[in-house]
C-alpha cells in the first residue's frame, strides 16, 4: 500500500538471545504500535547478533533506506554490549565518555557505586544526543536518524515517550479489526475484490485457532480515516450478505 | 563466536501483521530452538512486508549468505498470501499448480469443498519439494535451500518435525543458563575475563526485572560440551568467590 507522504522506519534488534530462541522479541511490537500512532510505518525489522561487523553493516544499510532507524539492545555494561561502539564506527565518530551521560550517571548512583561497569554506559559517540531514561538512569542516544534504545522491554517502553518531539511523523495509521467465524478460503475472493477497490487501505487476513475454534481476523489499516471507513462499510456489507458471524469488531 | 564447521540459517518472517505490531512473532523462537537442537545456528532474522519485490530481494540476498533459509507466512489462500509466487520469481521457476500438492488437498477436503481459495494453496513453484502438513492439509515447500512454512505458529510447529531429514546440521548447540541475584555492572569485568579465556563459548548477559527484583541471567552457549562445562566451572568459581546468590541454574 503506497502513501505518497509515507514516513518509514526500520528496527534493528541486536541480541544473540533472540537469535537463539531464548528470548521472544516484544520490542518490535511496542515500537511499531507507538510509531504507527505518530504516523510512522515500520517497513523492516532485522534481528542480528552481537557482532560489530554485522551491526555496522546493518545500520549503514538501513539508515539510508528508511527515515528512522531504531536499535534495541547492547547498550549495557557487559562485554556483549557493543552497540554504542559499533554505532560510533558506523558513523566514523569518536567513541568515548559522553560528558552529559557521565554526569547523569554520576548523580544517579550513590558515591562509590559508580564503578567501571557503570561508567561504560556513559561511553558512546561523544557528540550523540541523549535519550533520557526515567527508569534506570543510563541514557540511550541518537546520531542523525539512528535511535539507540536498550533491550529490556520495560526500560525501552519508559524511554520512547520522551522521543516524540525528535521525530517528524505523518497522519496516524489507524486500524479496524473484524474477527470472523469463518475460514480464509471461504472469503478469499470477495476480500481480494474489496482490496482491489480500496488501494489506500491495506487489508490483512489472519487465520487463527482459539479455544479449539477456527476463525479469521480481517485487519484494515490506513492513515486516511474516511477511506478506511468506506472500506470497512464495504467489508461489513459483504459479511452481512454471506451471513458470516462476527466474533469481535475493534 | 566462530566455529569452523558452523552451519547457519536465516529466517524471513513475511507479514504486515508483525510490522504493524499487532502480532508478536514467536515463530523465530520455535525455529531457532529446533535448529539449535540439530546443530544449525540462526544468524539473522528479517521481518518484511507482504510485498513481492521485498520478498524476492530478501530471499535472494539471504539464500546466498546462509546455509538454510526459512520463510514463515504468506502461503494461505488470500490476496495477501504472495510468498509462493514471489519464491517462484526469485528462483525463475514456473508458478502454477503443483500436482502432488493439488492431489493432497483434493483428498483432504470433502467433495465440493475444494474451492478456488483452497486450490490456490496448491500453487507454488511447480518443481518444488513439499513439506507435509499434519495439521491442516496445505503443504509447505522448499526450493534448494529455501524452506517455506506457514505463519500460524501451531501449524508451523507441527510441520518442522518432518523436515529433519532434509537438513544437514552439526553438533547440537547446547546452553547453560545461570540466573543471579545481582546487577550487570557488578559482574561485567570478571565475565569479560571469562569470555576472553573461552573463545568457543558464547557468553550472554541479560538483565531483568521480575516480581519487583533485579537479576541477571548468564547464558553459555556452545556446540562443544567439554568446553562449555569448563567455562561453566570457571563461572561458578567466580560466583562463589563473590558470594552472589544463584536464583536458578538450568
Amino acid at each position: 500500500m503506497t502513501n505518497k507522504k509515507e514516513i518509514t522506519a526500520g528496527i534493528i534488534i541486536i541480541g544473540n538471545e533472540v537469535l537463539s530462541g531464548r528470548t521472544k522479541d516484544i520490542n518490535t511490537s511496542t515500537l511499531a504500535i507507538w510509531l504507527n500512532s505518530i504516523g510512522i510505518n515500520v517497513r523492516e525489522v532485522r534481528v542480528i547478533p552481537d557482532v560489530e561487523k554485522d551491526i555496522i553493516e546493518t545500520v549503514n544499510a538501513l539508515r539510508k533506506k528508511f527515515d528512522y532507524i531504531f536499535t534495541t539492545g547492547g547498550i549495557g555494561p557487559t562485554h556483549d554490549d557493543i552497540t554504542a561502539e559499533s554505532i560510533s564506527k558506523a558513523f566514523n565518530l569518536e567513541y568515548g565518555f559522553h560528558k552529559e551521560a557521565f554526569s547523569i550517571l554520576e548523580k544517579y548512583y550513590k558515591p562509590g557505586e559508580f564503578n567501571e561497569g557503570r561508567q561504560k554506559m556513559a561511553k558512546m559517540p561523544t557528540t550523540a544526543n541523549l535519550i533520557l531514561n526515567p527508569t534506570s538512569g543510563a541514557p540511550g542516544f541518537y546520531v542523525k536518524n539512528v535511535f539507540c534504545l536498550p533491550g529490556v522491554p520495560s526500560i525501552l517502553q519508559s524511554m520512547i515517550g520522551g522521543l516524540k518531539n525528535q521525530l517528524v511523523g505523518g497522519d496516524p495509521i489507524i486500524s479496524i479489526t473484524i474477527t470472523l467465524r469463518t475460514v480464509e478460503s471461504e472469503i478469499a475472493k470477495p476480500i481480494t475484490e474489496i482490496q482491489n477497490k480500496n488501494n489506500d487501505v491495506e487489508i490483512g487476513s489472519y487465520p487463527f485457532f482459539r479455544a479449539g475454534k477456527l476463525g479469521v481476523s480481517i485487519v484494515l489499516r490506513s492513515s486516511n480515516k474516511s477511506k478506511l471507513e468506506k472500506c470497512n462499510l464495504e467489508l461489513l456489507k459483504f459479511i452481512k450478505s454471506r451471513e458470516i458471524e462476527i466474533v469481535e469488531e475493534v
